[in-house]
């Protein structure tokens, strides 16, 4: 197992597009648990070449599938990662970034910060064209009953136009790689009906109520969570954001309580012994991980960010969703949604990628 | 046990404001249960009068601290509660109300119908003096750590002096109705630095963290659900309406599915038995029914809507809390606290009640 451990020794690895295997370039900062357990993730990616971005010395040796281009500099930590993107362009997330903007890889994975990941994409890729303003999307693993939030929070302030474009980004996404036929599409309110919602929610409805070739359901209230009610769920970034951190809360809240009851008493004790196989199952289908991060949607080429705690399964993951997003072409396919719907932006031309707050 | 069967007979047995004791007027009509059930629920209330208002024939015999108004018209159901309101004088909330307005009762509860008691209540009370709109708040059961969750679906659009409003009116019925001495209130965001959130959330911040008698610990994210991090959680009606339904909808989906493992084997079955008791004590300390509903704050009278599923018990906690949220004056504290932080209204002269999308 060779690390290669320069640029130059990595580049001359790597074929041009038109004849490579399916690349996935992944930024190995940013995770709590370190460099060494990103590459172990992508270790045991398969089917995929992956090129690791990060301090080469601290990754360790890698399989043949994998290679490693030395880049220590890290901006996950950075409080401003907008503006540390623009000024560090040897950091690793950039780099890699940079790395499927040349078309040495075509998808990107970060290492655990949302933030640099978001900025760094949004900056180097360009957006599927016509829209206008790329989404993260999160798969909620509810037992049953999965279904794909966005945006989880990258735009805060959207238009009802934006929110429309999302439903069918998500829908693109939901379809491609979740599998789902003619996936069906919500929107996230403070009730059913049509009326309901801000100024910016009811004409997205009405918009949505209209699209071509879109399932849409209408409004679902927050109750949606676990009830199945629809497969792809629109909000905007703020609300999506505080929806998902919710879920996290109340499943958190709600697991402590539990096993506090389970502790409570000897015969809690041994009840909670006897039911601990079968919660096991639960937690696994329930896991996070299992999902590979959150998926960045609306630009050329796919990104999907980790969070921050994941293991080495989640990295895989990770690689995974995206090699299965490029291999069947969630941009090419949210074009042409957009495209049959009219949903595109109207002066769209060749949309050159740029920061959310900028454009 | 005498029923009072009309208007007439009623108003007889109701002393004037200064030499009768504390009276809660409530509406029947609208609950899932039937009028019967509300009347249980009063009948239970101890300290207190109650007049209720709906179909007396339905509501069947009262103890002597209860009398009953007949009121059979109910606008519970409509689609326009607004309008409802309006056109429908003799309906049994806008009596309630009016009770309320009139002096001879002091607080209002509604059988359920959270849209009717909203219209009513704003439209027949004044606001307090200064306040630019009334709020719902709710508290939270979180096992250990409940919390006061405000605006939970008033005020779908707000303006930062909206919530820096609603900070106080928070801070002042946890302070007078929850005990808590100077509750830690928070504002719901997308992120704890003070530049996260919407345009509106960051100005509130701003305006929150140097407000005068408050103690403001900053922005929450959704994983606050449950940590214990504020004891008052800020947000617009919309983000506060689905984040309040998302908890639901997860801790509903999640204990679904712990009931489910418990079911999948043997092993399980006999875990979930034992366990049962002290899942029982949890889901006793997470019930809604022991918090009453959602309380109507900002407006010189204090409604309480219990959730139209509610049972007996869930009524006479109602009860219990707008009589605490009267004997401890929560309109005069939050009144007092928005003076001394020069959060009233610029122009607040004697602002009569009007409806949200009226001001």
């Amino acid at each position: 197992m060779a690390v290669a451990k320069s640029c130059t020794c990595t580049t001359s690895t790597i074929t041009t597009t038109s004849t490579r295997s399916l690349t996935v370039a992944v930024d190995v900062n940013g995770a709590d648990l370190g460099p060494a357990e990103v590459a172990r993730g992508a270790a045991d990616a398969s089917g995929v070449r992956v090129i690791l971005y990060g301090p080469a010395a601290e990754i360790g040796p890698v399989p043949s599938h994998v290679s490693v281009v030395d880049a220590p500099v890290s901006i996950a930590k950075e409080a401003d990662p907008v503006r540390a993107v623009r000024r560090t362009p040897d950091a690793s997330i950039v780099q890699a970034v940079a790395a499927v903007s040349s078309g040495e890889a075509d998808a990107v994975i970060s290492g655990g910060s949302t933030g640099a990941a978001l900025a760094a994409a949004t900056f180097g890729f360009k957006r599927v064209r016509g829209v206008h303003r790329p989404a993260l999307a999160l798969m909620i693993p509810v037992p049953g009953k999965p279904f794909l939030l966005l945006d989880a929070g990258a735009n805060v302030e959207v238009r009802p136009e934006m929110l429309v474009q999302f439903a069918h980004m998500g829908a693109a996404f939901m379809e491609a790689v979740g599998g789902v036929a003619s996936p069906r599409v919500a929107l996230l309110a403070n009730g059913t009906e049509s009326t309901k919602g801000t100024e910016v929610v009811v004409a997205a409805h009405e918009a949505l109520a209209g699209s071509a070739g879109l399932n849409f359901v209408g409004n679902v209230e927050g109750f949606a969570i676990g009830t199945g009610a629809a497969d792809v769920i629109v909000a905007d970034g703020f609300t999506g954001n505080v929806a998902l951190k919710v879920m996290e809360g109340t499943s958190a809240a709600l697991l402590g309580a539990v096993r506090s009851a389970a502790m409570s008493n000897w015969r809690s004790k041994l009840g909670g012994m006897l039911l601990r196989p079968a919660l096991r199952g639960l937690r696994s289908e329930i896991d996070p991980e299992e999902q590979g991060g959150a998926v960045l949607l609306g630009l050329r080429h796919i990104g999907v960010v980790p969070h921050g705690s994941f293991r080495a399964r989640g990295f895989t993951r990770a690689i995974e969703v995206a090699a299965r997003g490029v291999r069947e072409d969630v941009a090419g396919r949210t074009y042409a949604r957009l495209a049959e719907a009219g949903a595109l932006r109207k002066t769209a031309s060749e949309a050159v990628g740029s920061l959310p707050d900028q454009s």
